[in-house]
């Protein structure tokens, strides 16, 4: 795999780019306009590649390039089209360009298994923040409430699908072949691991648990000038000690990440002692034990905190996800080649959620990290390096073969 | 003075308290809707009362009572008439409305100076975060730069000014007579020390000195599930540890208080490390030397917080006010009325800043505190007791009997 290929990908994703709800930006939501226009540009690069385009009724963009008996199971590689708001240009759209550019790779020749590659309309949450409608829609997991849920301006979902035209009564032919041979992603690390190791690519093994909680300390709003310091009962400063406890028991357990990135203290004002303050919780780890050990010493800490300061503390789950195992064998063939491509077969858990998560459940699922320079992430100046998705192709044209070795035609 | 006048301003200040921004609270910042509705309370009761109204081209609403000469100098007595969000009734309103009910008691008499009631438009500083708008322009000390401070959607004050329908080129006519006799603020002590001495009013000699100040620690947003706690420059977290030291350094310094009352951090998701943290800071105390130590002391906190974290930290001074003594003439003819008035004449300082700290360098001023109930205030529940009010109108009354006493006619 060249280096004028892994160019050619990098300017695909850069074209793409340009195709977004805001001038200036990378902003592109589910089924918004400008998803037309990515739908356009894929849908040409597919076609030239000999594969058979289509859009389901969740807004998913499909290219399948056939095997070589009609009988042959389907290898998925996919990752979302959708992006947050003023994104960069790799996130998600990055891995859907790269399967379209294995598939070209392949001059038309034909494994013992098909292969389908799936543009996600949908992972980031951001329109009807719920993330993963793509996907799950490809697992089955569309349902009535999910088609019923509303967006800010209380365009439903299935309203939204019959906008971009589509029929969402056609939902259930989304979903994956039952026989499905497994699922590939390749994203962005979105992090700061592999630029440390200096590693260009890395196999993840496991997608990290989550659990998201607010917690709302309240104690008594007061004057600020006239309450005596010993006489307060401060919510705002119940809740920065507590945010201290996160710190210190996330550095705690290893290679866990607590974050608490809002906080909101009322009445809000300069001379008033906050007499309630919320805090978002998000705690993440590859091992399910670690986190609910790191969350139970979190709640209880702050139970403490509120006691000894004459406050209470209401902690409301938001939800609570589990980590997902990507499949074994996956892992290793990945690991394989990516060593054959010529670089170190790192292992890492991914911090972030993605479209592999969904799958896993439903089919082996494997994902390959690409670097991110200086980690950053859902903001324009995000990039890759044209070396490293270099790697990552040859790693995937590896990962093909062995593949096709491995499969009865 | 009988307890149905102190019911009936009670009363008042309960029907003021309907006047508000917000349903179902009382929010009522500068120039906002809900100030013509109390503009129009207090103009029917001043005009009964024989006074003539007028409002300034700051929004102060102005009733005078004439002297028994037109070359009599003039008492001021107010207070201010805009609150904090979910404020409760009393704090500014009640030394507006006691002022006019004093008046009313004159029942016409007119006594060797006029006395003006100014109910002030602004002395929170909730909408421009500029405090006391209302009495800096009674003292001549509204220029163009407080004119073209701007509030949270854009709007400056001047225009402000003239969406109320007054025209702030006419500021200068809100100026004070040069030979003022001096001002009389009534006002709640809005903290537990006269419910602690069960004493019913206090006479304040010395309003605190205080420091404002906007603290923003910057570091860098990202991923909360990618970037490890170690890689982090979370602005959240630094100024959670600085929020707790700014309570430590305040319970080292006796008498001192030291409030951050207001957070917001930047991007605000949940998922997203915070890149930005602003905290206000509000530090008080009697001595300013006290004051002084400890803000350098928590200024340099922020600085070793900020560098230990790989972060900066942006300190922003918005004012720094010196102690201000009220006038010991006023002060010792304001306890012996409190004494006839049958309550001890107990001295202390006002933890809180108000308008007389405005009007103290420009002519004589003194303030009577009314006790506070639970020392709450700042709050819906904030309250006072109708026995407490007519002591305290006594005492006015028995003030401006010993002041016409001491004045030529």
């Amino acid at each position: 795999m060249d280096d004028a290929i892994a160019r050619e990908v990098v300017n695909r994703c850069r074209h793409l780019a340009t195709c977004s709800d805001e001038p200036g930006y990378t902003t592109r939501t589910f089924l918004s306009d400008s998803m037309h226009a990515v739908h356009a540009g894929l849908s040409r690069w597919m076609a030239d590649a000999g594969m058979s385009v289509t859009v389901d009724a969740a807004g998913n963009i499909r290219g399948v390039h056939p095997g070589s008996s009609s009988a042959a199971r389907r290898l998925y590689i996919g990752s979302h089209l959708d992006t947050v708001p003023h994104a960069g240009a790799f996130d998600g759209v990055l891995g859907v360009v790269m399967g379209v550019a294995l598939v070209e790779s392949l001059r038309g020749r034909r494994l013992p298994f098909s292969i389908e590659i799936v543009g996600f309309s949908e992972e980031e949450g951001v329109r009807f923040g719920i993330p993963f409608i793509g996907s799950r829609a490809v697992v089955g997991e569309v349902d009535a409430t999910l088609l019923a849920a509303t967006d800010a301006s209380g365009t439903s979902v299935a309203q939204a699908i019959g906008h971009f035209g589509l029929d969402a009564s056609r939902m259930a032919d989304a979903r994956a072949a039952s026989n499905a041979l497994g699922y590939l992603e390749f994203h962005i690390e979105q992090g700061p691991v592999l630029e440390h190791l200096r590693q260009p690519v890395a196999v993840v093994d496991r997608i990290v648990g989550r659990t998201y909680a607010d917690v709302t300390f309240v104690g008594r709003a007061g004057h600020a000038g006239t309450t005596p310091m010993e006489a307060r009962q401060d919510a705002l400063a119940g809740a920065a000690e507590w945010i201290g406890c996160v710190e210190t028991q996330a550095r705690r357990m290893k290679d866990l990440v607590a974050t608490t990135g809002r906080i909101d203290a009322a009445p809000g004002a300069a001379n008033v002692i906050a007499g309630k303050c919320r805090v978002t919780l998000d705690v993440r780890h590859a091992d399910d034990a670690a986190r609910t050990i790191t969350v139970g010493r979190l709640q209880s800490a702050a139970e403490d905190i509120a006691a000894r300061r004459g406050l209470t503390v209401e902690w409301s789950p938001r939800f609570d996800h589990q980590a997902v195992a990507m499949h074994p064998a996956l892992v290793s063939m990945l690991s394989r080649a990516v060593e054959r491509a010529g670089a170190a077969p790192h292992v890492m858990p991914s911090g972030a959620g993605h479209d592999a998560m969904i799958l896993a459940p439903h089919m082996p699922a494997a994902m390959l990290f690409i670097r991110t320079p200086g980690g950053l992430s859902h903001h324009p100046d995000e990039t890759v390096m044209d070396g490293d998705v270099a790697v990552a192709l040859a790693a995937g044209a590896n990962f093909l073969e062995e593949l096709a070795g491995s499969v009865d035609d």
